[in-house]
């Protein structure tokens, strides 16, 4: 399957708005997490229907439900019912190929991105996608499968903890944006150290493992790439957005969340950059090993050459060759093989090649 | 004939918006399909002329006329003169050479774009033009030939799936272009899984047919992207437009489609990138075949000509070689041989050649 | 002299404004020919001094004046008092390396561009400049020398055929600009064809004679560009200008040739990705013959070398060789050289060389 | 550690607006440093504590706090509470690996970017983070340690020298952003220098240790522009600011500091661009050399391997070979031999291989 | 010292606006001429001292002093003082490694850019700095030394010539800008012509003499556009300027002139672009001859090596050896030596090889 395309094929013909979960089943049952705040209270609770959480929607409290688990459209329906969704938003809920990227609605926000985790072993990224949507009192999370990304902030509700019990919904949501921007950076550091660590393994030895790392990270800072910018573009549009739902003192929290992006868009950048200059270096290592091994042979090949013809000459079987037989013949013979030896070794030092 | 670029010969010299039609006939007769409906009523009939299906064009259900075959011009001048369309037009839908783009008239508008298929044993695309004029309560379609690409959606409208009963042309227009769209993801997933298969291999065994597939595969990427981004441009030009032939319920899926080919267009650059990494590695690839192939050769003469010189030098007829006649010499020249043969060997290690 | 940068030498130094024709003279004589028509009348003479066609500036009618020939710099001078021409307009007529521009003045606009042949022998694109100065109700075109291009516009005008005659000057000033563009996408396409043809052939053989193809090609393309370029720009803000000199009913032919004009510089930037990607498939084409050529030497040399050094050594006239006395020695001597031979082949099997 | 991005593990899954500091300690113990002057005026003291400077926020002379050491989160958080400021700037100025960028809140702007220094020896520049805050009467400034690079504009304060003591307090920020750039262009000439020298000797002498420069020439370019650029774009974005902060007189100033910013931008961006070239010459010269070595083995061996030849033919041991026994077979045998060497060799001079 | 960045080391640590000299002294002393006119007089004059020339500021004609040699910095504060100047114009005409620019002050405009000279012998390109203040009534030109650029301008006020005595100051700053950028164009030209002569030297005979000729275009061109560049940008924010300093007459001579800086601009992108496809064809040039030294090396060898084996096999001192006995075996010997050459060349023959 495509990695950098999710396939639409269930998809296709269908009409736009229906609901079609596209994306691979990772968890056995869909799961609804409810969180329900103020300055003073806490409600924390799991409910396997929606219906159970519906009256959460009317009060003045902030309500995060976090549904984990897409393939049952039932469930994202019901919820999507509750909480008057547009039909297009339950589809780009349920289709995990989803591009990154915000829609405005009457009164609710929605945002689509990726929460990216990276497998050390394999050197490979991959990504889950999370949904949000944002009213004016409640914050809907959807999840691929139950994850740990967001237990930090579900610590600092519960231990009440920085400013999060006494500001608003809106401040939820940045907080969620926010540690799934951070776990970007934290990848591409992780990638980034590897590599700027093999630069001088390239320049030394420029082996095909090396240029297997080359390819890999070349291609995981693609995949990141991919994932992040439309990430950016939409907190860009985010920070900018003139929209009730957005209280002021948030704002400079997102301005900080898109300097955030911004930084690893352009630090994925300079690593692409420098990614495709160790290819250029490993090129040149190449060419300069083609270069020794060249040297070798041409050393050996054109010292030996002309002693192994100047052997074969006197080994001809002519009746005549007075050189045979004088006394000093074979002496002079060596000496003049040495000679030609010392030449050939003086004319590859004056070329450097020794 | 370029495929990047229609033969416009025929129309050199000619006055704009004279009809001539630019490409090749694909079906033997132009034929006319008409689908008249409202949320109560479904006509859907094959007419020969055009002057059989007019009075569709006073009524206010949804009319959808979709003609096949643009070869026969005198029938899109009969349609033109029924709906009223300006000359330009005619000569934009004619040309099947033409750029995509949109146009907006006094009360029509007017898209043009590319309808693709590929052809997986040839590994090739190929495009079809379709042209689409949206009146208040009409939509013209024209298409080269008769396809089935359409038929899920006619299947929509018959069976009253979806929302596409209870909702005007313009819905209409957007689920046409929806499965375009579509198609083209489709087709992007198709060679995209391909190249992204070949990754492993290149770096393994780089063989001329695996640099002939990535030639193809950037042929093809270009060839859609070429197709799609101009696509791409009038769908964002549209998703903005502020026309009274659009209405509002249909903003949401317009953006929804303006996200799609956003999308395939990252995709495409993300694809035609990794096609060049793969250039990249395929060459370096061929260049750490030519060092080990260099090796070889280099380590057997640097061995061999050594040897041969030395077993040479015994072999010459000088009449006074004392070593000749010692009784142990051919031991102790199996000995020397050896020798330099263990120091080569030892040097080629060191070296790590071996 | 270059090509890229036609020789200024003669103005250096010069005061602008002042009338020095720059570029070679094509013409023996300049000749001016002259057009007056509306939808009844139809007037068509050559005259030799401007002073005869001074008096169509007054009428209502369209009138042409074709100039032919800028060497003759008092034609130009007369021409341009007679019509109150701006100096620099004078001067950029007279320039033939002028780079495609609009300029509006009062109550005239001055187009400069290119007219393109393309001489398929030399395969060489050569250009000539067209200026053009569209006044209320006259249109000025200047030309290096006489050519039939412009000879399809006047046969519509002769024969009153297409809209030509029942619109305005600005509609002959459309006509003439969608002439020479089409002219562009012919000579793009011409070139185009052959640079898709020798695809397959750069992978299969990879000749000096396909490299310098390829060369042509892209100077030739990247000369193209830099004419059709500045010229789009400027039939875009020609295409978007507000003033009384272009009719309403001209608008959406303007936006038709934008499109055109849109289109040749998006094809001529795909042919010039489609050359970069020819000479990097040529480059690997080189590198995989080289491969070829040096696994045919290695092989000769590892299967060659070490049996002639078998061989040198029996060649020795070492006196104690017991092996040279026994009955069956010649004929375990060839058992032994077949089985090292059959031993190379076998390791140059495994490794896929044979 | 990733040099290209500061490692945020311990910041990860904290609330923003926490006070953690990220980087390495580079000084013993946190100082501040407080200059106080108007016209007139001048003190000039060390403080342990901010509460000793607290008074001269209230004073209307210019006041600058120059706080060296950032572990020590007790003082930030002091001075950030005398001085009022936002808490995610105290997390800003706390995180070493801040993008340079800057803040307007409601009467303070903030700053923060990089003071670059050189290590000649190490070949390697090395980042010191600066973060400022400007008020309407006083000056917060923030080093990780400290440094002599403001010492010139304190001993223009002191000794009363230029303008600075006359003026406002955004003139003295202006001042030391003009140092901090000062210094940029300083380095980039250093490297600069460097780069530029190495271009005669890539062309005679590629050696390994050259590509090495080259490549680490490359990457401190990459990293200096890493740098500059994110402070250029805040710089042009301070010069164009509308706010009572910054006064008239200084406007000029900061335009021109905006003109060194982008000149130093563009001149890196040169010297990358002469990098890229290095490489590729370079790598030619590499080409160029393997075909000089490969010159030197063809011609050994086409002369001395033909020559080998005719000596093998005339060492067999047919019996009958009727040349062995001639009178002056061995010296015709010479003439041979030197016939074959000299045709050899005008082969290789009408190649000009020789 | 780096050539694409000067030296401010002398700038270091002083105060903005201070002035110092940056740059080589060129000249023993600095010189002021003055030349004073309007339609009917003309004063021209030598002055030591501005004093002299002060008087000239009040009146109503033209009045243009030209300073030349910038190292005396007293005479430049003389004439700053004289005519009002900002300390920050003062600073930027002292530093000759100002970027070239525009600013606007209350009554005068300031410019700097570089005059270009080409110093065919080296092949390299020198700059000298120009610094022009637009008042009123005068015009001030700084150059680092005397030179006959400007002499062309200064005959045609003399002479009367072209429309320059009546027209105003802002004309005769028009005039010396064209000066200027007419001698950029001409110097591209002069390499241009250069660029476009090697390409059919560098595939016929890639020497490296040729790659360095390749790279002293580059590193030019390179040179060159770093100085155009910015002086276009300026040209272009000056033709838009809505100032009273610029008269409505001179605006097309600006546009003109704007047209000409886009165009060299253009230009050198073209001939960046050929010389990179000029160092493509130069390396495959280089693998074609690799290719051709390689073949040559291979048939050589794989002709004479089992050639060489085969004589070998009969140089052996078997003493039973059946074939050497044969009447003709010497005869067939040479027989089969033949076959083995005349096979070997058919096979390299079938592969094109020879």
């Amino acid at each position: 399957m495509a990695r950098f395309l999710k396939n639409k094929d269930a998809a296709m013909g269908k009409a736009p708005g229906e609901m079609i979960f596209i994306g691979s089943q990772k968890v056995q049952q869909a799961t609804l997490h409810v969180i329900d705040y103020d300055r003073e209270h806490l409600t924390e609770i799991e409910i396997a229907d929606i219906k159970e959480g519906r009256h959460f929607k009317e009060t003045d409290t902030v309500t995060w439900i976090n549904i984990n688990g897409l393939h049952e459209t039932d469930v994202i329906r019901d919820v999507g019912q509750a909480f008057g969704l547009h039909p297009l938003v339950i589809e780009d809920i349920l289709n995990t190929g989803q591009r990154p990227k915000m829609e405005e609605y009457d009164d609710t926000l929605f945002f689509t991105l990726k929460i990216m985790t990276y497998d050390e072993k394999e050197e490979r990224i991959h990504n889950e996608q999370l949904s949000m949507v944002l009213g004016r009192t409640f914050l809907l999370t959807f999840q691929e499968r139950p994850g740990d990304v967001f237990e930090p902030v579900r610590e600092r509700i519960r231990k009440h903890k920085g400013r999060i019990r006494g500001v608003g919904i809106d401040y939820l949501a940045y907080a969620l944006l926010d540690t799934v921007v951070d776990k970007y950076i934290f990848i591409i550091e992780r990638i980034g150290e590897q590599i700027e660590e093999i630069e001088d393994e390239i320049l030394e030895n420029p082996t095909p493992a090396i240029l297997a790392k080359i390819n890999t990270y070349k291609r995981e800072m693609n995949y990141v790439r991919k994932t992040i910018r439309p990430a950016r573009e939409f907190i860009l549009h985010l920070s900018r957005l003139d929209s009730d739902l957005i209280d002021d003192p948030t704002a400079p929290f997102l301005k900080d969340l898109l300097d955030l992006a911004t930084q690893a868009v352009e630090v994925i950048d300079t690593y692409r950059e420098m990614l495709s200059d160790h290819l250029n270096i490993f090129n040149t290592g190449i060419s300069n090993r083609l270069n020794e091994i060249m040297k070798v042979l041409t050393i050996f090949s054109a010292i030996f050459i002309p002693l192994t013809f100047i052997a074969g000459i006197y080994g001809t079987n002519f009746e005549y060759v007075p050189e045979l037989h004088f006394r000093y013949s074979y002496f002079i013979f060596w000496v003049v093989l040495l000679g030609v030896a010392v030449t050939m070794i003086r004319f590859f030092k004056r070329r450097n090649w020794l």
